[in-house]
């Protein structure tokens, strides 16, 4: 697969056509491979590239039966890809004397049905999801071609650049479940510079928003009650009650959220329970996460979830199970002015730009975007302005494809600008 | 199909290959016309059994799906059946003066995989169920063919029985779910006397209860909440949370069983609300049921359960939908002495019997007991003793195969016994 | 005071004039122990009549506070019947050979404000309560009068009757809390037969019940939780809520009440929490009984119980301190055909008798009741017939007082009987 | 009484000891008039200064008890200051050209019983509180001397000073009830200037804040529900169980703060419900608040907790009622050059100052301020720094009686400063 001849348009069809979830973006991460392969860059994958929390995973069983789907072969090792090992990490070194300069790209599609309405695009324009259950809906298949388009753009410019470029592919954003476990590997190590976005997002179209704010930390939990399954009419007594555990939780978590440090969030999205309805259920199990403005809140507020969930099994006489699903930090500007400073740069080279935006949720990059700080470098997050169909997440999502050559060319602007400081 | 030369344990392991749940008994009620057919019975099937009130149906999907399976074909019209129209009420008329006895036999299995453990006698024999997702794991396998034998032996001696028989083979017992609808178009009216059983259920081996009690009122209902989804972090406050509503729902419905007249029971079996942890969950469905120790509790425990049920969808704003699922009222026995005589006249001719069993829950035979005597008829329900395998409603379930020829002897002495009163 | 010349209505009219909540009998011991002492009967008083366990004390301050608005003076020693060492046991030995029969009569009032409704015939005749925080509306002056009447009866017949007599004035029958105590203390060692009863309670006028049932058991207790208080604005976040433990506590509590092994009934009668709107509440107190058809039942209940105010206080990170306020056994008539014996004499000596009458209550005698049976003894429990005006514990409670000659009658034929059996 | 020769601390002394709760401020409005009525200050009171919302008034018999106990007499009509038309409005007319500038001065006590203790410095000085009731625990004490000590300046300096000055001495102010209906009743019309401050809150000793922010949008609840009492035991199914309604209640309100537009606040300060612990109750009373960082999110709030309210009482079959009992709006600094501009006037006139103070609660000169700002006029709030003893609110709350002379010449200044723009 030659990159060099490839639109960013072609690029981000052929990724919407095979969306993976997180931790399953098996043919996802051999395709990055497969293009970047021979085009001089250094490259790194499977386990080099993980630390040991991933977090979130699928079950074996899902994840096995979606490989035995596929059938993929290459002329390297897919082992540990195959096993959830996804993502690749591209370095290119430019062998001139300049800043270490990290794009961070996430990869992973949702578990969504696309429309195959006539007015949605992809279906018009034949490029639709070929997993029914899943569909990229997040814009995270324009991410990838962005990637693999600086990718081309650093290979044509390959004589006039300076220092280090290190493109990560990262995996279960969704979910903010995969860069932990990137972070912990070592990928931003030594980092000046840490570049990330997203396309959409409140922008307007053609506008490029320098220096997002207002990440929430958050922390995503799977939460289990087990108690003892009864005949509800010949002996209720018998029985230890899941769903009214899980019930009276749910309720006493929602009211755990007020700090005057700042605002913070809970939610139980998903409850499960009971098995059958003249049985006392004996199962139980909420997917929940909890957010705050800033990390002392949200840790705050984890406290105070721990107890009330065992608390709840203690009133009800339920063992129960807490699993870590996903988390991200909360991120603040460090260096307005730095901030500042980019932008004006980019302003003076033609980009229409804004500063300020509040993102009202959370983003994994957080992880990297803080280690690189703590480290002694600056990170920086855009937002590509565009047109967006469909909210995130809907199953008739869409985006303006002209934000692709715009938002890499704002990444390739601001590469140089910072290998000049 | 020739009936004569069935072995009652042969028919019990036909129908136990063929397990379907409430109002897909398909197969089962073609099977049983065929057997009926040729016999001298007078059939009916379909609408003509049926009033407008069948109760908890399964959605036109899953019928469907089923129907397409089977690919059933017959010399008779099998279109109602398999609208869901299921059982056959099957008469003979002996044309000699004498009561009309009626007898009542379920026929509906369970949503349960059987077990293929080697120590499970339908395994190791190799009458296992045939359909993955079904089971007949309630004995109602050995009450049909109890009805088919029963069939046989008015057959057999036609020429010195009296008055009418007649044999309802009824759907959807479990749940109770089946009896409102027949009893609705009529299948008992006029009749004298009305037997019933079940299988096991805590009598000891070769010992038959005569006059079981404790039926507890019983009403099935599925109950919907329907709010608004939102993004939990970044507009919380868009979201109407349907989850919430039914954590709060089955929390204060507990609260409502402390009634002077009787004991009540309330079980929230099952509920499953919200899509996606990070998304305020719009929809919410609880499967519920309330029993009572009389009518009037259980009436009361309703009229509680409907306010609470609208004042929760008021509290969060959310709408709601309850649909009835299934319902049964209580029995008790009117006329001790009636019973007491059944049972010294079968203790007379031959049979151990006990008397004052409590039920400890629910069936739906009592729609067709108190309609019965309500009209003037007299009414028993048995418990046919035998050594039970795993609970009622388990994967191994199975019952001693000699209780469907002591059964079907305990049905024949007692009607004979009725038609010399 | 001279018992002799005291009409058994002059008595009541007394003791209805200075009603004094459980504990706080003081005026009423010492009346009592003034009418016997000169009467030829043994007393014992104070801290001889009471064990370690009595439940449910008033505060310190109330207590002095009662004691110092009364200024009592005795030419005994009245200081342990002023802690709170309350009631009299008064002994006859007619030194003939017979059964030891004691009779018990509880004494305490309620706070309850009585009526000064010119229809309330204490108003209207002039011996409404004097306390005004205070009124005999449960009949226990009634109960005091009987057990003086009693006395005199002894008294009047002492040369013809056997046996010996035990006269039992029990304090804090109101929330049982009184008898306990006094059956460690061994007033009902030795005793053959145990009377008791209660004025009115469902019976008619005129009318003897013989033997009553359906005593619930009960266990009283008083929750507290303590949290830490905070500025529900300024900084929410330093608070532990009490009063949301209390409000959670409260409704888990009701979901509890489901056995098959009989009724129970579980009540939150008071909730106070929080001591001001802008501040979290950091004190909460709920005033809670459980009760049980049987023992084993509510036994479990409490087990449930106790585990609900561990978990809560542990979800809301409060600390919490359960004292136990009162409580009562079940009691079942274990010797049906003793009680029909003494309700066929009591028939063929002219009262019109009536048995299997229940309660649908408590009552601590039933500690008394037990006790006495379980050495071997028996005991029975009347209803003095009667008609009540306004509930019992309504402030315009009243009964007719013919009762009181009825009831020392009754129970004088009954310990006449039980005599030469 | 003669302003002219009392000293501001001598003014706060006098004050401290007679301290009165909202809308029974008696002694303290008719004080300062006396201290007023012949400086040549027009005085409004009673009606002309109230509309018809005066929020949160006492019972008919507190308010008739404390009277009774006061004896008031005065040489004008008192009769409604002792309705509960408490407060001041006190106007002086330069009758030279210029701006009409208003101060408001809060006058108001708490239910708190001051420390006696050695330490406490109006023990110690002999001037602690006169009723055991109710402290000045929040400096209103301060305030009400501060605003005679200005009107003592504005006699002063009356040949010198130009426009019109309205001094609002506004009862009622703790729990936001008093401001609304004097605003009702136009005592800020045609102000140009508001001048309002609290002294201490966080500002140190010395420092003048110019301009608070972050005063929370504020609403205050008193919820009633009314059910059925019924005996626990006996029949609880005649109950309807406000206790219960209000615990399901106080759960469901907590869960409702989640808002993208601001940080939100809801309490339930205090639950009282039930009378007796085996009776369901019938009476249950809750006092609650809810906050919003801005208006909107107060009302959305609001908007929420009346669905909770209305939902749970037709859950629990039960009455409800809601009375406000307070409430204050948000406000936002909406001209912060003119507050910067004053500040550094102040500055130069030699106060140290502070801007973007926090006040993290709500004020109801909030009602005053947006007024004023509505119809064109301009309004700052200050806070008069000092050294503060026990936190507001407390028992042992005091503060440096130097602050009393530094807010009046601060207000001086800023009123000299205002006069000449």
């Amino acid at each position: 697969m030659d990159l060099k001849c490839k639109n960013v348009i072609d690029l981000r069809r052929e990724f919407h056509q095979i969306p993976e979830p997180g931790w399953l973006e098996f043919q996802t991460t051999v395709k990055i491979i497969d293009y970047l392969k021979d085009s001089g860059f250094d490259l790194k994958y499977g386990k080099k590239i993980h630390g040991s929390q991933r977090m979130g995973l699928p079950t074996a069983e899902e994840s096995q039966k979606y490989k035995d789907s596929l059938n993929l072969t290459a002329d390297y090792d897919l082992s540990e890809i195959l096993q959830g090992y996804t993502g690749v990490v591209a370095t290119f070194d430019t062998k001139r004397e300049g800043p270490t300069i990290a794009l961070r790209f996430d990869i992973d599609a949702l578990f969504i049905e696309e429309s195959g309405e006539a007015d949605h695009l992809p279906q018009k324009e034949g490029f639709r999801s070929k997993n029914k259950s899943a569909m990229h809906a997040c814009g995270h298949d324009g991410h990838i071609s962005i990637g693999l388009n600086f990718a081309k753009w650093i290979m044509e410019n390959k004589d006039r650049l300076k220092g280090k470029y290190t493109l990560i592919f990262q995996p279960a954003e969704e979910g903010v479940r995969g860069a932990k476990s990137m972070v912990e590997a070592g990928v931003v190590d030594g980092v000046d510079y840490l570049l990330a976005g997203h396309i959409g997002l409140g922008s307007g179209q053609g506008v490029l928003s320098v220096g997002s704010q207002g990440f929430f930390a958050t922390t995503k939990m799977d939460i289990y009650f087990e108690g003892v399954p009864a005949h509800a009419a010949a002996n209720p007594e018998h029985g230890r009650n899941a769903l009214l555990a899980a019930a009276s939780c749910a309720l006493n978590l929602y009211t755990l959220t007020q700090f005057s440090a700042g605002m913070s969030r809970l939610n139980v999205g998903i409850l499960r329970a009971g098995s059958s309805r003249n049985i006392i259920a004996n199962h139980a199990m909420m997917q929940i996460e909890t957010r705050g403005e800033n990390q002392e809140v949200n840790e705050m507020l984890m406290e105070r979830v721990q107890k009330v969930i065992e608390g709840t099994a203690l009133s009800f006489d339920v063992d129960y199970r807490v699993e870590l699903a996903g988390g991200a930090p909360s991120y603040t500007i460090k260096d307005p002015d730095f901030i500042q400073a980019v932008s004006t740069a980019l302003s003076e080279r033609g980009f229409t730009t804004k500063s300020n935006n509040k993102l009202g949720g959370s983003e994994d990059v957080t992880y990297m975007m803080n280690e690189v700080e703590n480290n002694g470098g600056k990170a920086i997050h855009f937002m590509f302005g565009t047109q967006i169909k469909g909210q995130p997440h809907h199953y008739k999502y869409d985006f303006g494809e002209e934000v692709l050559d715009f938002a890499t060319r704002a990444l390739a602007e601001t590469a140089l600008y910072l290998s000049d400081l």
